[in-house]
């Protein structure tokens, strides 16, 4: 397998992805998943949660906009997932942030077996470590993955793919995908996607569409997400005006994985296995 | 009356709209709403959910996110819109797909009288049955209106209107709109609308404009705003550049709406009467 | 200091605001946050509103779509925040639309010392005489600030500061900013922002970020955010192609702010001080 075939997978099984995520950049999740070719959709009661992760293939738990009403449905949905043998993808955001974020995302890994957690350094540092210096929703930059600090990143990564049983995604300025053997280290993107709201929701989204289509190679298609991503923001960028700035570079971006093939993501792929 | 005239009346008049509506396309709805001429409003607590629908002259109804506490507010605002004589609309988005969204929209039309219920053809066929195959928020193919089964469709939409006494709007490649006697048959709009979020959801905002500037006629109201967006779908791909994709081309549907004139619509429409 | 310090003051500090606000307009709050420099998090839920305000330098209140969960929410981010002594807005949405968001906005401003109170001429009215004639989230035209009423206008929210000690900032085709001396008469923008949703709630957004980075002159602050919004509204207007409509020009606008240089704002701004 390699990348093409894991988004065109992606189009030709048109899976079906339960998100339960905040309301901040939901609707940018939605059309990043329908961009993939993946079929979004999104319920957070507990009356129907398990019922909707049934007939979808896999499912997204984002904490963006926790309340106690919507953990209690990431809870439901993760258990009737993980019966069925769905894939199910954790973003903890803002972990470290708060007491209630921090919790709610380690009471999850507790409770549910998650094929993928993707979040920024800090983040995934808080999971690691029980305790973080989130900034909101950004990586403190003292938790950046570096070509100074990669060895030992990359080494942390695994070590925690390892221990969690789960695929870890830490993406930033330089992108980490692994799982206890192999770490896919990515230099697709580009900075100004930083200014946008939601690039990580949208990732994690498009990412759960990738795992979902292809359940026998886990962490190639969690790298493949990253990779049609970031690909995606540096070919957005080309079109930009300009007068454009973020608010259209986001819509760029979402087109750009909506034009996407197989063999562009082959050939902008900018990644080395470690 | 004419189609040029129901999209007149919406900009003469600029008719207050509430919308109790799902958090994933909400703003896409507003800004639709706004686009062709009329005012949105979303208010979805039980404690205002009344009488804000009491200072508005209709209502949409969207159980795309539904919960418990929404589920509340639709029946209060319902009730009360059916007592003012105001118009209301139900988009039983993912009716089918877990018995609290069949069950939800069935109880709706129970305790509340629908000027109009607009779906796809597995959400309307699931209210019509008791239960369907809705694959999550899209139709299962095999319900899709086609020109083999359209005979059979016009007859099923009208019976269903004259049972329900509601105008059945049915979206998809063919679109119907009937009342017990008359059905419109429409053919506007293009595939890649299928894949923008909420394209559904945006026409029942526009439905729900249409329909409170024109209770005269309702059936016609809503046959105009199909017909609009649908007409909008197409205009706005013709601006659509080799570089753009799903979210860019949300932006344009909606543009196109803003710009329609009377005329254009007039001209556009592309339907007949069964 | 002026008003291009105090933007050059955002970027140079970015800082982290705390948005308790509507899923409506919260995508384009955020992306507009970002725009001018500043990281935008959003937290509704009572275990964590209080902590994530900590964090933040500022808070954002707009109750466009409370219910009584966020309700709760913003009393105990806003007593936080004041405790702490960051600057809090208050967006008093639709006061005077329902009775819930009339008495929210006030049993607000009775436990919570905002640094601006930000909303439309009726909303603003609203407040001050207990009860209004918002037409839901629009002002009515009756209320309107127009050069025949300035002078009234300007005493009467010189007035309005004075009695509740927060800079008031009442936007339409006129903005005036006020705190119990100085108010500025603002004439940036154009009429078709209106069919925009949510450009007060992004300048409220943006008007937070303005304030929390700029502690020393509140009401200066404010009225930057202001010029720039309106200002930004004029540029996106001038890239507007013929066929493109309101939902691209939210984009424009959002861009605008993003390019714009503290040079730009000075040169642009129009407004007098009375």
């Amino acid at each position: 397998m390699s990348f093409d075939f894991c988004l065109e997978q992606v189009r030709k099984q048109v899976p079906l992805v339960h998100n339960i995520t905040n309301y901040v950049t939901v609707n940018d999740v939605a059309n990043m998943v329908l961009a993939c070719g993946a079929s979004p959709i999104m319920a957070d009661d507990e009356a129907e949660a398990a019922e909707i992760t049934s007939i979808c293939g896999g499912l997204n738990i984002n904490i963006g906009t926790l309340n106690q009403r919507t953990i209690r449905s990431m809870h439901l949905a993760g258990k009737r997932a993980n019966e069925l043998g769905h894939p199910v993808l954790l973003d903890p955001v803002g972990a470290g942030a708060s007491r209630l974020r921090t919790e709610t995302a380690l009471s999850l890994m507790k409770e549910v077996k998650f094929a993928v957690i993707r979040g920024n350094s800090s983040e995934i540092k808080t999971l690691a470590f029980g305790s973080g210096s989130t900034k909101g929703v950004d990586a403190d930059m003292a938790d950046a993955v570096t070509d100074e600090t990669l060895a030992e990143d990359v080494s942390f990564v695994k070590q925690l793919a390892k221990q969690t049983g789960s695929v870890i995604a830490v993406t930033g300025a330089i992108d980490l995908v692994a799982d206890s053997e192999v770490c896919y280290v990515i230099r697709n993107g580009r900075k100004e996607m930083g200014s946008i709201t939601g690039t990580g929701c949208q990732l994690s989204g498009l990412m759960t569409a990738f795992i979902t289509a292809n359940p026998e190679n886990q962490t190639e298609a969690a790298a493949a997400a990253v990779c049609c991503m970031g690909l995606a923001g540096e070919i957005g960028w080309q079109h930009m005006q300009p007068y454009e700035g973020n608010s259209t570079y986001r819509n760029r971006i979402i087109d750009a994985v909506y034009r996407m093939t197989g063999e562009e993501l082959l050939e902008g792929a900018k990644y080395e296995v470690r």
